[in-house]
């Protein structure tokens, strides 16, 4: 653990305390460039999701300008990042009619130009109504569902799509927005192909209704990091929104939209007991330093609480988290692994890649950064919370 | 959902923004009130473990005294209760022997009696030397595994507790200490009240080897909600460890520890949509909101992601969050509940009671008290991290 060579010995990683949550830079920036390019290639637009960063650091390393554009999914984020200079933001997430004083109050205070989302006439009502009394026409997406997965209008709902563009004035229509989420239960680039293909499609139907009833429809943005990777062809869509792909985890993993050696965060922890009798090593990375997600349990190769490696990050074959408490996580071989147990004493340091970038980074305040160039010790804060 | 009557009007519980946490003064008084009385009828002191609430405003209603004692689950909690004058602590996980200089900084900056726990001869020698270094002769209990569920030693293997208790002088033998986890799997009184006998046998024996080998074993600590809730007979036992009990949440009503009904703490939330084609409202309380434990999908009633409840808290007939993404819940009934599918407009809020405080807890740095005189508005910090 204090070996002589490779980035753990010159970075110091084994002088932190734990848990903590190491950020490796250059895995980081690998992951956007090889988003962006893709996009290029595409003809469309980045606006990074920033719900699984939340942090400027990486959104500065994330978006195209300093402005954005870029994603939220609250207003919490929209607030930290509008304070930081990013003015070109969408929240994400179904706007509730109080929360449009918060708003206004983001776009009034920083010039922001923050935009919100809707599936309702319930809700195009209370927006107008709030344009038209604040004298601020707010930016509005209508959400449509690209697949059942959660909210928005259905696309061949025409009726609706043109009653809520219609009722939005004094607001002002900006777009159609879509999530794949139903992507996250496929793993072959075909039906995920399929999927990002049938996002695009409903995009651009939705779109069509709205134009076709004379409103403008400029912006047709959509987002999942297994469409966004899997993508083909983009024809009709202007944007396109993913956060998690910048970290990867070993959901995506499973999907099929990063490899293992792509995830960029990991979970430091130490060794501090063994249950030789039942083939346990005891750490101090428990559920609460690696969340309570299990997404991996519905893929064919399930994780258990996280993959672990040794402290230069490299899978230790057959080991995984087996079992979590709160402050505890039970390291143990993956059934039928056909690996040994390796030798490990209390006090090793190890680093556990998490099931769900997103989970695993809200149980911390900080990212601490491998950097690009090998050395370590920068400390990137983070916000939690709402 | 502006009634005139009842703690939500006066309370105004729906001028809060959503997602945050409500913690209902009253309730929590009487889960401690019910323990203290439980605990004093079995003539054994109470340790209350203070990592669920990691707040200086419910620890101060837990406690015997201002000073403790107490337990926590990071050296963080430590730092910040002995910061604030609680100063006889446990740390009940394995203590990892670069964590000791952080302990030795808490007993010395705020002359804390902050104990540590050790279930192996390696760290009972570390914990020697830095005593000896270190001229503070630390306090240590003895893990014992009460029931194979994670870390300890088991109480049959009298050669390795001997070994233990031999090699830690200059450090203090304190006692022993047992967390009789697997109680979590179990739901009727008989079988909880013999887990509380299997972990009350398990400590007294340990306790008696160390004592038939000349070594002072003062204290005897047991603790698990359930089982400190069924047990019957305490006799050996010296103090009882538990937390979650404070707030209870569903996992511990379907073991039996608490009914739903004493669940103090609950997520307020916001109706952001309706699916009417699939029975779903959607809410702003996601899985970040009230955490990825799904705890009760191993239970006889499997609550989703959390029991829906009106602004009063009193639970909505059949109605469950049955999905979470990330900042979305998903309301629907559960399945074949013959209840019908309220009409809940956009913008109404709901409260959720959580399936485990710990992990929706954590979630949040405040907690929003609904006063035990019926008043709304004080805020208690909480604190998450290490």
């Amino acid at each position: 653990m204090t070996g002589t060579t490779g980035r753990s010995a010159a970075g110091g990683l084994d002088t932190l305390d734990t848990p903590c949550l190491i950020l490796d830079e250059a895995k980081l920036l690998a992951n956007l460039q090889g988003m962006r390019s893709h996009l290029d290639q595409l003809g469309v637009a980045f606006r990074p999701h920033l719900k699984t960063a939340k942090s400027i650091d990486v959104a500065r390393r994330a978006m195209t300008s300093p402005r954005g554009p870029a994603t939220v999914s609250t207003l919490k984020e929209a607030e930290y990042f509008a304070e930081r200079g990013v003015h070109d933001l969408t929240y994400a997430v179904g706007i509730a009619p109080h929360k449009l004083d918060r708003v206004g109050a983001i776009r009034g205070r920083w010039g922001a130009d923050l935009a919100v989302i809707l599936d309702s006439v319930a809700q195009a009502e209370a927006v107008a109504a709030w344009s038209g009394a604040n004298g601020d026409p707010l930016p509005v997406f209508i959400e449509i569902d690209a697949d059942g997965h959660r909210s928005g209008v259905k696309p061949d709902d025409a009726d609706l799509i043109r009653a809520i563009g219609g009722r939005l004035a004094p607001a002002s229509l900006r777009g159609v927005l879509l999530h794949a989420g139903d992507s996250y239960g496929l793993s072959d680039p075909d039906s995920l192909a399929a999927a990002a293909e049938a996002e695009r499609a409903a995009a651009c139907r939705a779109a069509d209704i709205l134009r076709a009833a004379g409103l403008a429809c400029p912006v047709v943005s959509v987002g999942s990091t297994p469409t966004a990777r899997h993508a083909r062809d983009l024809s009709g869509v202007t944007e396109v929104r993913a956060g998690v792909f910048m970290f990867g985890d070993l959901v995506q993993a499973g999907i099929g939209s990063c490899a293992v050696g792509d995830i960029a965060v990991s979970v430091l922890t130490t060794v501090i007991g063994h249950r030789p009798d039942r083939g346990w090593i005891v750490t101090d990375a428990g559920w609460m330093a690696m969340s309570r997600d299990r997404g991996t349990a519905r893929q064919a190769v399930d994780q258990g609480y996280g993959l672990v490696c040794d402290l230069d990050g490299v899978p230790i074959p057959g080991l995984i988290v087996a079992e979590a408490n709160q402050e505890h996580g039970v390291v143990a071989l993956r059934a039928a692994s056909g690996a040994r147990l390796p030798d490990l004493p209390v006090g090793t340091k190890l680093r556990i890649l998490p099931n769900h970038a997103c989970a695993t980074a809200a149980q911390y305040d900080r990212y601490h950064v491998l950097g690009k160039d090998g050395r370590f010790g920068e400390i990137w804060p983070r916000i939690n919370g709402w």
